[in-house]
């Protein structure tokens, strides 16, 4: 999976999942996540984001929720940002692909990261979010693609 | 919600509930389910189907397995039978459309029904199953689209 981040280390808590499209000539099972997985904590929501080609969003953030991502059609482009005052990977910045081929993948995001994403596909692409808690505009915050905190550009 | 439904009655315990799609000009959110939806029991797991156009899956029953189904992408023609013993709609037959647009529905399919579906949008269709429990061979049975007990000619 190590070609999938762009990093020199993952960001502690980041999870990435490989999982099985199991395909016949009728079309196919995406795996996505059960209730024995490892990173499933607690069912709170599950939604898709939308996001048309060339999209960016972000930046956000979660107090609480854990989000379990993979992209069923089209293709993403993830940034994570460690910002947390005690972490070993703090300052780190990591860049992920997913999409519906050769990186269907589940993504794990710990609380406490500053994520944002882009659509790399044509059209559109859709992400789902399997989160621990329901979606709660009190816990989450956001912050401008162009900033002075997060050492990346779009 | 009548519309959707080809029947003279809907089968006791399928829910149909219409679900958000809160759009912008750079996507959108497609509501799914959350752990306080009427329709929630457990979360045992996830998973999409990738169905070709024109291709027909089915027929299926679970013992056990409590489905919620909505359409992300493209469009599916859901067909259900009712053939429990005791059943106030024992007999029944429901045909539900659902899909990424006007028809974007959550459909809940409890345990001892008979389904099948078709694709009927271009290409393909995905459709997310968030199951009470886990995928389990055991627990499921199926019988070829063709027989003597399901009164519905695909």
């Amino acid at each position: 999976m190590d070609n999938l981040i762009k990093s020199k280390k993952t960001i502690k808590g980041v999870v990435l999942t490989k999982l099985k499209q199991i395909k016949d000539e009728r079309g196919a099972v995406f795996h996505v996540m059960k209730n024995d997985s490892e990173t499933f904590y607690s069912f709170g929501e599950a939604y898709f984001s939308k996001i048309s080609e060339g999209v960016i969003k972000g930046w956000k953030f979660h107090k609480e929720m854990k989000q379990n991502f993979c992209v069923p059609f089209g293709g993403l482009k993830l940034v994570l940002f460690d910002n947390r005052a005690n972490s070993i990977s703090r300052g780190e910045v990591n860049e992920i692909i997913l999409d519906d081929d050769e990186n269907y993948i589940r993504v794990t995001v710990p609380e406490n990261i500053w994520y944002s994403f882009k659509c790399i596909s044509d059209d559109y692409c859709l992400l789902l979010n399997i989160a621990n808690i329901k979606h709660d505009k009190q816990e989450s915050l956001q912050m401008d693609l162009c900033n002075d905190i997060i050492p990346y550009e779009w």
